[in-house]
């Protein structure tokens, strides 16, 4: 394994490299960017950018700045280099997870979502997926044989605890939580909290804080 | 105003008011918490807890510890101090906008959801939501009558940038980015991203870090 990247690195490249998508897209493969540009764009100052592009040890470097399609996949496969390939369920098929079911943001990259699980089997009856969906009584016997390492929990606040704790003795190792539920889990078990009202709370503590508001 | 409570405290103090709540839902009203149970359950130091704390100015100190649900409504009113009330709007109801106009998180909190938009009329008109549901063409004035602060994001990718600069314009102070577009926008409209792909980046990321994995 190459040197480790530092975490907050880590999270500034995942940022960068969607980043760098975005700009691909829109301004073709020719596209370069300056790390003053991305400066601008993302707030991290130009030493953070280069310093963090720096752990790539790989030259993206272009006249007038980094080769951005170059820059990307190189971000893109050392993360991958660095975390390898993983298999994801949804646990949860309500709305939320409905929504999620087709959430196309899994091609080409490292995650892939293999299966959904819900306490309802009518549930996992009407709707239609990419990928199989269980009962919540499959769910040990399913994560053990497909090696599903992340899961994304998208079910009723009231069974949210409870669930993330029955995903970890089956040998989850990371929970994407969308409940607002504050998940209290083994140390060796990675959460993620996605909540739209900690996000609020976010903005407003942030606007709070550079005092634009009372 | 009170002393500004710096931004890193601010997000956890968010955090704890969370992890307090949901302690006080299930050990009840007189239930106490040590800094060194906080410290296991977040992660934080029991220092940092401290410190964080000690920024409300307020003794929510008991036998044993702090009273949970007199530290949690501390936090809380503490924070509605300094962010105020806030309006917010949902736009994009398509599976992701239809799961969030159902999210109940927002009941007691500093924000509430009050109105809706989607370009197509057939979705505005279809859904059923406990606030009102325009098209896209009424959301300047929307907005500008509601006073609304904050909107949370959740259209097509193809449309995300575009639609965030209409909102930047509209006066939306923050956005809570469901798409995973990396939003471009000017420097004092704040954004928070809510992805799961970057989410499930960052667990990898992280066990990366800590050598759990290649």
């Amino acid at each position: 394994m190459k040197t480790e990247i530092p975490k907050p690195t880590l999270a500034r490249l995942v940022k960068l490299s969607r980043l760098l998508e975005q700009i691909a897209n829109t301004e073709g493969e020719n596209a370069v960017i300056s790390s003053t540009e991305i400066e601008k764009l993302t707030g991290w100052t130009r030493d953070t950018v280069r310093r963090d592009i720096s752990f790539l040890n790989a030259s993206c470097a272009k006249a007038g700045g980094y080769d951005v399609l170059l820059l990307k996949q190189t971000i893109q496969s050392r993360i991958a280099v660095q975390t390898g390939e993983a298999k994801c369920c949804l646990v949860g098929l309500g709305r939320l997870g409905e929504a999620l079911i087709n959430y196309g943001g899994f091609d080409g990259t490292a995650f892939s979502l293999v299966a959904g699980f819900d306490s309802s089997v009518n549930r996992t009856e009407i709707l239609s997926a990419p990928f199989p969906l269980y009962t919540t009584t499959k769910m040990q016997a399913v994560i053990a044989a497909q090696n599903i390492e992340y899961a994304i929990l998208a079910v009723p606040s009231s069974a949210a605890q409870s669930t993330a704790q029955k995903l970890a003795e089956y040998g989850i190792k990371g929970i994407v939580n969308f409940t607002p539920v504050v998940l209290s889990l083994p140390a060796n078990i990675k959460i993620e909290n996605v909540s739209v009202l900690d996000a609020l709370q976010k903005l407003a503590a942030e606007r709070a804080v550079l005092g634009e508001k009372k």
